[in-house]
């Protein structure tokens, strides 16, 4: 846990923001696979750890009176039988004082609370529930139809936790520093040592294990795949040949449930072929190029163009594009190769604060989110500010059902030689992914440097 | 998968015990972690998996009408736009094909399919649902209000599929033996490679990785403690020190979601003290013994029982425990060590069709389970057949807090020299499980074995 001060100031800032009110923020439960008692590994919700600092506990309710001031853990200490499954755990009334409030009542008690606050006329704000087990919970507590939670979550207080959470501290900087060193490790071991002969998930325990050392486990599913161009392709049993590009997606949560989210990719044999290495160039130019103009004040959405935009300047080199890039860009055809986002915020979740809701975490009511292909996907589009942190990860991706359906459509006939790109259906995909803090001037890199180039890339093959 | 009749002769079996009424079978859905599009690795439900080999798709129902003879799995096939996230999976059609049935519709008919059936007054079979998704999808889908979804569960349904499941065929045990063979893989890693200085997470965590290479991933949270007097003890970031006890429980899913689940205890050091050497071979001598008697016809409570009793006379010669060993167990006395149960059915699930309730699965009519601390905690009491798979897990656990509150009761006054055990509470616990299936005669164990005596393991240590 962080000191004291740090959730004592974190809960006065949302009190001042809210004004009154309830806010009732509920802990995960357990998460169950395929019975009942057999869990997936804990997963603490994001809000209720940034505003308690209480992780690994199921089944706990935070709430705060802003009326009356009260502060309340809703929650039961291990019982005398309990020990014997899991012996002595620190007790809730430890975690309280740790962070900074008093009260501890038992669980069988939220629901009598709460009801009393209703019948008095008071507001109960909540955040958008994403597990079936917190919208039964929601349902039967505020007396809400299950059909109708998702539409009675409190937009004021996503967007007054949104306005704190965006902006990392400094002490949040170190956690996510550290969560970014066990991602690179993670990396650095698949580039080193991925063979010809090896299958994905081989390769992808062992990243998984590398994650789950570090003390948070994975951050999310593992992408590690020969099929890059698929943008969600998980690990399969593919085996890894000679000649496959292996684009590896992955990242790890550190003990403080900060994460670190990275892609690189590289040959599964020792170097990369011409045409590899061509195209890897354009990718990293445009992440280059990307990171250099990071700084706050500029849209994130602007910077996602420009990456766009050095994208096809590259393909056009290659000539697989034509005409003026800038046009190219407008009219979407960009989207046939890069068809999701240039990155997203990351904290405590990896896309953070997503189930909020992006018009909230990446967009403005003057900058709403697009619905065109491509821009639908860029999950940030705002002006950056000081201490926001987020990915930057642009890539390319020759997916031979979108090449196929496109020219089927006749679409971006003026930019596209479709002829040159039916030789790279059988390509894969190329993403290069880092995460940075925006700084005063402009931006710094998240954890320790990792190869990027194809020369260092290469001779971490080779090593 | 297995062969297509496989599959159809399960559904063939289960319509036979039914006669009548519809079969719901929901298949899992994707399980949110800290935001809804952020998930943990996919788990089939292991009935849909059972009954129509389909895995790793998400949100499918399988429907057996046993009226009509129809057979309907509700899915949806990716759209364009999703084959750019994830290519193009193999469609529900082909999947249906190798399953042996050929009706395939899209998932939103699931609901007014179902409405027609209810209005014609056919009687819809479900299992109790275990995740909160899966509740709200019954309730709504069989207009059950939720609360009493549970209490509407199929015991017609549950008691067939037991009757099926518990009883594995010989292309299950080949599945079985390689999901045994993958976990002791990452015990025979964990004996080799744990070292003083190293934390339990860091183990852990390399054990997590070689269950995901092996293709079906963890099948339960790594217990992996030198705390292993706490029973379901997970893996924290405590460091193993010269003098531990490790106790490491852990198992693997294979391809086909069959699993294995093994128990390892062995020093942190290279070798074990004299005195955890006498507490070890007790335990071993406990596992042993029930071994031998295994067979066809023997209740499973009975071999719990006769185990209890070898840690009994293992403890008295130790000066731990005093008396006539039949009585102390007759009386509970071996729960101050001993506080859960010899062993469960493995299968699909660890503990294999917990979800259907333990009066199904382990128990009978005729031998109800048992409310006793200790008895309460067997998973599997009834006459053992040939086919059942099952775990042999006896262990001695010097839990301090049940020590010090049995003492403070006066319990167990005439079998337990509590001055002796004063001394143990700080000894840990010993635990040695292996999987088996009973055979005509006996039984045999699942996997290649691995070392288990104290010798074998400090040779492993020592390599």
């Amino acid at each position: 846990m962080f000191p004291k001060n740090t959730y004592v100031n974190r809960r006065n800032i949302l009190k001042q923001t809210l004004k009154s009110g309830i806010v009732l923020l509920p802990g995960n439960g357990e998460s169950s696979m395929n019975y009942a008692d057999n869990w997936y590994p804990f997963k603490q919700d994001s809000s209720f750890l940034y505003y308690t600092g209480i992780d690994h506990i199921p089944d706990l309710y935070f709430l705060i009176n802003i009326d009356t001031g009260e502060e309340i853990l809703f929650g039961n200490n291990a019982t005398p039988e309990e020990k014997v499954w899991i012996g002595a755990p620190e007790k809730l009334e430890s975690f309280a004082e740790k962070s900074g409030f008093s009260t501890v009542k038992p669980l069988d008690q939220v629901a009598s609370y709460l009801k009393t606050q209703l019948d008095k006329g008071l507001h109960v704000h909540y955040l958008p529930p994403y597990r079936g087990a917190q919208k039964i919970a929601i349902s039967n507590l505020l007396n809400i139809p299950l059909a109708e939670v998702e539409a009675n979550k409190s937009t004021a207080l996503i967007q007054a936790i949104v306005a704190q959470r965006e902006r990392k501290s400094a002490e949040e900087l170190v956690e996510l520093n550290e969560a970014v060193n066990i991602t690179r490790k993670m990396h650095e071991y698949a580039i080193r040592n991925t063979k010809p002969g090896m299958t994905e998930m081989e390769v992808a325990g062992a990243l998984n294990g590398i994650a789950v050392s570090g003390g948070g486990g994975l951050a999310f599913p593992i992408i590690l795949t020969k099929n890059g161009q698929y943008l969600h392709n998980h690990a399969t049993t593919a085996t890894l040949n000679e000649g496959d590009l292996v684009l590896c997606d992955s990242g790890a949560y550190n003990k403080m449930g900060y994460g670190g989210d990275m892609t690189r990719t590289f040959p599964a044999g020792k170097t990369f072929t011409p045409l590899q290495k061509d195209v890897y160039n354009i990718v990293l130019n445009a992440h280059n190029t990307a990171i250099e103009v990071l700084k706050p004040g500029i849209r994130f959405k602007e910077v996602h163009l420009l990456a766009s935009k050095k994208l096809v300047e590259g393909l056009t080199d290659l000539g697989l594009m034509k005409g003026n890039a800038d046009n190219a860009v407008a009219a979407g055809a960009h989207t046939l190769f890069f068809q999701c986002g240039l990155g997203h915020m990351m904290g405590l979740d990896i896309h953070d604060m997503e189930n909020m809701g992006e018009q909230y975490v990446g967009y403005t009511p003057e900058l709403e989110k697009s619905t065109e292909f491509g821009l639908k996907s860029l999950r940030l589009g705002k002006e950056l500010q000081e201490d926001f942190v987020l990915t930057v990860e642009p890539g390319l991706y020759f997916n031979p059902f979108l090449i196929d359906e496109r020219r089927a459509q006749n679409k971006y006939m003026d930019f596209v030689n479709y002829d040159e790109v039916e030789k790279f259906k059988n390509f894969g995909g190329i993403r290069v992914e880092e995460d940075f803090v925006i700084t005063k001037e402009g931006s710094d890199l998240l954890g320790e440097p990792l190869a990027k180039t194809v020369a260092d890339i290469e001779k971490l093959r080779n090593n």
